[in-house]
């Protein structure tokens, strides 16, 4: 497998040709300050090298050891523990965090492509700051100032990392029927007692104490999912000075054994009367929950992303060394006993695949962040556009991204043939580590149903019409460039094709309630192909006329995604207009 | 994870009704006294059994365990070595054989249907057994009486396994470079030397011998595909009598660790010089290997079938008892926290799309069985027009029923959720261990170049007319029919479309050597879908009227996969039609 190497050339074009993110971080105050083109190249170079030189040599023999439990102990592979130390020295949980409390501030849009560095290097290490990310967001958005002065400064430092406690047995998807309950005591706080599965980072050994923000229930809360608060359990009790004192009521019934990511341990976490404090307000806890929901899903589907690229660079490494078989054409290395793989158009048919995913995926990915920085850091009808706009796309990049994921890697083990699938060369191990983004965080079905259902439907296409009139101000300012033509117009073609269909399913949903669901994931699927044309388009345009190797080929993948992935939008329109009757119609008993 | 049961009522339904086998068979002299109904459900139902009781069992043990190696010696799992013994006491691997040497001459529609159970209940241990017949097929094709007397009824028992070699470390799709050398002796044996690796079943402890199938060239061998020839290399060496001798100068040298069939020992093999005979004659070793190669793919794709089927009922049993949510239309089980999963249209649609790709699957394989019986068991016109279909349809089953096995694979564990990424449950396994039958047995790549290049650009499209015009013959045998017209009319509008796409590239081969692989994959796949339309159409026109619960699933099936599946073909028709340009135009260093 080749070493990761950061495409950096490629995150600093979006980051500054394409968003021109510079731009916007001088007219925001809060990030005037901190991020310019200067700090934010230098940040990407550092976790480069971090990713490179610390993350990536641990991430196959992370797989083939696996995380170990024992007596209610979780240890992490070797080499986790020292890189975990590595990256805190780095400073790197405070990178997005409030300044506030020992935070950097720095902009989402930088920290999109950290995270994708990590992804690509790591996703079982990933999970373990990522995690605390999260459980840092919400604690700074719902926590009391106590809390947040407690708890923040170790966080984004790493001495303490977090983890968020949803699912429980017989709960996931639908956390209204959770059972883990909290009793207030007199003293302010609450005890919590419950059980709760599929904790990422629920015990480990990196850090001296575990955050876990708990979803639970009061006992006179009211049903489902307005009955739900958010509680913050530490594993180790924090004293009034900050040092840490008694251990607390909870622990690691057990790991789970999984198909990947075997290096992030994956806990059963027991709650036994355990001392917890409320986060936001009573029975909103989803809600605050889903203040870092935007966050984190964009993460997932950056670890979608990550694992295409990493697969990517191995299979072009391999593509260009591996011969067997001679060029359509006819030889191009006569002297060899076969050409390299790379000459065959199937071969390359894969790997501009991945390209072309890839590209858009980040692209999108870019976009989305900067949409979050506008919503946080904006005002007014700004800030107001912005959380639409999030609130829209954040299902799209977290399905899309982790499914093209999946379709990315998959055919990144494929042009290693027979050797893809044997673990040595490490293909296999992305396609096993990817596949679990298609499902946590909200499962793709569960994004695809958001996305048609709360995010359109529910607001009679409010959000949809921000989106489409940003490509259509974009084909507009284009309309004139012949050079562009061959993006601009089909472009345009697809916006109208997604727009019919969004009208579509908006008027089928006032009369049949399994419109929204039985569109939902081509829906998805078809939103994501236009996405990506759209962010394809914006590449073109900026990389048109510009005589330079690089800028040559983001034309020619562009080119490439037009024409050969893009039709795809044509059979899923046709699939979401034939309704949800042949899906309705078949009787339980007879499947 | 639920029991296996394997679908014998939708077997009888293909066998039967669809198909009508037992006139077949009434009318073809080698099968007229040995196949019929009746025998055909005993032995159907028999293998339920066993797949049921015995393979199944020890499907996940087997990968948790895996195969082991010491010292040059294989140990398969346990309970493996107990149920290969009960599967040869069956008399299982005689089943397909020539009756000359021990075989029970059973047509391949039966045969077919049998693997589908032996892939379901457990892949790993399916492969043993499979490759035993693969390599029976070549030797009963190719070899001498003698080589025939002395090692098919041997093999056709189970005492001995066979083991097809190969591959090497710097050739796989590309044999022509193959080194493995075969020096005559003046016994009229070869010696034979040199490594091959990924070989199946290349050793283990379930047999008293393996017969290996070897592929080397002579000393003067021209260069390329033309130089190879194939020898018979026993593990042990076969006394005169019969009886087993010495050991011969091979041995596994290690097993490869895999992403699943981890069951299945998967061998680098050495080769010192070891005795072998040659199997048919010199230099025309892949000619050899290729009599056999069309059922070995066809039972690949089978695989693909048999995981899709035991992912399928696990996720319809997981989906009826796992209650989550409420239905879109209100609660459907208001006793109950929330209604069961099988009620969300996203849900149903998982479980249709693999509902309906396996019965399309199912019918394609009982019809590509078909031809191969025609192939095998008739004469004249009718065998060389069933050689041409089989030779066309071969690379259609083998490349599109295992990609879509993956799709239904990964579809079965996204129903599951969570608990479909943990291994207790057994969905991921089908995952992993589907996987590589996209990638043995001649890559998936490799299946659409063979099919588009030498099984139809090569010969202008005569294979393909031959199925154009069965497909027309059942369409204008319907096309009366009012009833069917939902079924009939979209089926003569996609054959239309493959005809004009087939035409189209055979046009491009014309003057763009890269034509036909530029369009290989997405027109496999086009090709597959018009082919499960096809199967779909016929399925439909036999359960149309017929008042049971089985037929109304079957016609609602069909109506679910051409409206929401079939459409696909739109964007693949799109995708062939852009033709190689914007595949080849990337420089290779700017990938």
């Amino acid at each position: 497998m080749a070493e990761y190497k950061a495409p950096l050339r490629e995150m600093n074009f979006l980051l500054h040709e394409v968003f021109e993110a510079d731009k916007l971080w001088a007219r925001l105050p809060a990030l005037a300050e901190s991020a310019d083109r200067e700090t934010a190249d230098a940040i990407l170079e550092e976790m480069a090298k971090l990713a490179a030189n610390t993350l990536d040599p641990i991430n196959r023999s992370g797989d083939e050891e696996g995380c170990h439990w024992k007596d209610g102990v979780v240890t992490t592979p070797k080499g986790f523990p020292e890189a975990y130390a590595t990256y805190c020295e780095g400073g790197w949980g405070a990178l997005v965090g409030n300044p506030e409390f020992g935070g950097m501030g720095m902009p989402k849009m930088l920290g999109a492509q950290v995270e994708e560095m990590l992804c690509s290097a790591n996703i079982s290490f990933a999970l373990y700051p990522v995690l605390t990310n999260g459980a840092c967001l919400a604690l700074d958005a719902h926590g009391s100032e106590e809390l947040k002065q407690k708890y923040l400064p170790n966080m984004y430092s790493g001495t303490w990392a977090g983890a968020m406690d949803l699912t429980e047995p017989h709960a996931g998807t639908d956390l209204g029927i959770i059972r883990t309950k909290a009793e207030p005591q007199d003293d302010g706080s609450y005890r919590i007692t419950g059980s709760k599965i599929f904790i990422t980072g629920g015990d480990h050994d990196l850090s001296e104490n575990i955050i876990h923000l708990v979803l639970a229930k009061l006992p006179d809360a009211p049903k489902g999912p307005k009955g739900i608060s958010l509680f913050l359990v530490p594993k180790i009790l924090v004293n009034e000075d900050g040092s840490l004192g008694e251990p607390n009521a909870l622990g690691c019934g057990s790991i789970e054994h999984k198909m990947g990511i075997k290096a992030s341990a994956t806990c059963a976490m027991n709650y036994d009367g355990a001392k917890g404090w409320l986060v936001g307000e009573l029975n909103k806890g989803l809600a605050a929950m889903f203040t870092m929901m935007n966050y984190e899903r964009l993460g997932v589907g950056i670890q979608g992303l990550g694992a295409s690229e990493r697969s990517y660079q191995s299979a072009i490494e391999y593509a260009r060394e591996r011969v067997q078989s001679r060029s359509p054409e006819g030889a191009k290395q006569p002297e060899k006993a076969a050409d390299p793989i790379i000459v065959h158009p199937d071969v390359r048919r894969m790997l501009l695949t991945q390209k072309a995913y890839i590209g858009g995926a980040r692209a999108l990915s870019t976009y989305v962040a900067r949409w979050l920085d506008l919503a946080k850091f904006s005002e007014g009808e700004e800030k107001q556009h912005a959380e639409a706009m999030v609130a829209l796309l954040t299902p799209v990049a977290k399905a899309f991204f982790t499914d093209k994921g999946l379709e990315c890697t998959v055919l990144g083990q494929q042009v290693f043939g027979g050797h893809g699938y044997i673990r040595e060369w490490g293909q296999e191990q992305l396609v096993r580590d990817v596949r679990i983004t298609q499902i946590y965080e909200g499962t793709n079905g569960i994004q695809a149903l958001d996305l048609i259902g709360r995010k359109t439907v529910a607001n009679g296409g409010a959000f949809f019409e921000l989106f489409a009139a940003d490509v259509q101000t974009f084909i507009n300012a284009h309309a004139e460039n012949e050079e562009l033509a061959e993006f601009i117009v089909p472009l345009a073609t697809e916006l109208q094709r997604l727009k019919d269909v969004t009208v579509a399913v908006i008027e089928a949903a006032k009369t049949d309630p399994n419109a929204p669901g039985a569109a939902s994931v081509e829906y998805l699927h078809l939103f994501g192909f236009v996405a990506y044309a759209f962010m394809w388009a914006r590449i073109a345009s900026v990389a048109a006329g510009q005589n330079d190797d690089f800028y040559r080929s983001q034309i020619k993948t562009a080119r490439f995604y037009f024409a050969r992935l893009l039709p795809q939008t044509r059979a899923l329109a046709a699939s979401v207009q034939a309704g949800s009757a042949t899906l309705m119609d078949l009787e339980e008993d007879l499947f």
